[in-house]
């Protein structure tokens, strides 16, 4: 894939704005584990992921975790270039969960093709709806949701993700994507374990009983 | 105030712009109590507010309630108009805190003139921004802080908006704007009470310590 083919408004472009993009654009290769961008320390630009996996979370003062969503192939992330809109004044961090091919559009490009285009303005409130629309599932989530109830519903996502019932993970981890402790994790892991939910074993989920799963959520 | 001079961007719209919009556009005063826009049943249109105060909030499938973010005068709201939209898929309601006059844009008249104005498109893109940045405080209160400090700071926002130390509220409305029950607020304020921090009286939390309030919160 070329990034004229990713990026989905390119043929909106005229010549001058898609050479303009061609000319700034940075590719990257980063591997699984690397911090992309961190909060408002840097605007690090606009990142198109081409290939692989990321996670935006946010963090709290004492160092705890919670993912706010993930991106995927042809995905876009706008908040690793928050200082293309005044309004946005909050902190992202966005690692690369798997081995992870992207572009960076520097914030600068991206803006002033946007304050010229309105499809490109109205490409990228699109793309921030869409992230809005992740957020207010979560606060949902977090507001009427007990915990069993969204660990079981993060089990089966990752089985998604994974296309696997075994998920190659820690308790720790799971914890940092839910804004939980790695204890509380641990306990009711163990509790699904008991109900013969799953299977446990280091560094491994495995999921046994699917349907009991799904029952957890919907309930 | 018109709306001429109240809407940020007039000034942007070509004069066949302007007029669709002010030819469309319906001018209305609720009085306090009045659910204005109700989740996804409707699309209502984007709401300008001329003078009084709005609360966005969200509601559980069993009816507890949480305030997202509240709007003053000139402040307007997005998410009454998700139609204009593909990506917004979320219930907000809109209620008048206050006796309210505001202006309502119809969805499809905004919606044509943001497709052909980058300067409206990008308007919008700083609302939604604003929004996303209120929305994420609101993650991050509910995440990392307790009940008792957002009940402070709630209280501290609260006498800002009145200007006043009494505050007429209940402690069922409390509830709602923090996503809790009238119980749990009932037993905090007590406890607040008892530490001198507040008086309570029938329909009436007068505020007697500001400065225990505002640590209470900074802790």
């Amino acid at each position: 894939m070329t990034f004229e083919t990713t990026f989905p408004v390119w043929n909106k472009l005229n010549s001058s704005q898609q050479s303009k993009l061609l000319n700034t654009l940075i590719t990257r290769k980063v591997e699984k584990g690397t911090i992309i961008h961190n909060g408002m320390m840097h605007c690090t630009g606009l990142i198109l992921v081409k290939s692989g996996q990321l996670r935006a979370y946010m963090i709290s003062p004492e160092g705890r975790e919670i993912t706010l969503y993930r991106l995927f192939d042809y995905d876009m992330c706008l908040f690793s270039g928050y200082c293309i809109m005044r309004s946005i004044e909050f902190e992202v961090i966005v690692e690369a969960e798997k081995d992870t091919e992207l572009w960076v559009i520097p914030s600068e490009i991206y803006k002033s093709i946007m304050d010229e285009s309105a499809d490109v303005a109205n490409f990228t409130n699109e793309i921030m709806g869409t992230r809005f629309t992740n957020v207010m599932w979560l606060i949902e989530q977090i507001m009427w949701k007990s915990l069993d109830k969204r660990l079981a519903a993060f089990l089966i996502e990752e089985t998604k993700i994974e296309e696997s019932n075994k998920l190659n993970t820690t308790h720790e981890n799971i914890a940092n994507h839910l804004g939980s402790h790695r204890e509380v994790i641990t306990r009711m892991l163990r509790h699904f374990q008991n109900e013969g939910i799953v299977k446990l074993s280091r560094g491994l989920i495995e999921i046994v009983d699917e349907d009991k799963l799904y029952s957890l959520v919907d309930e």
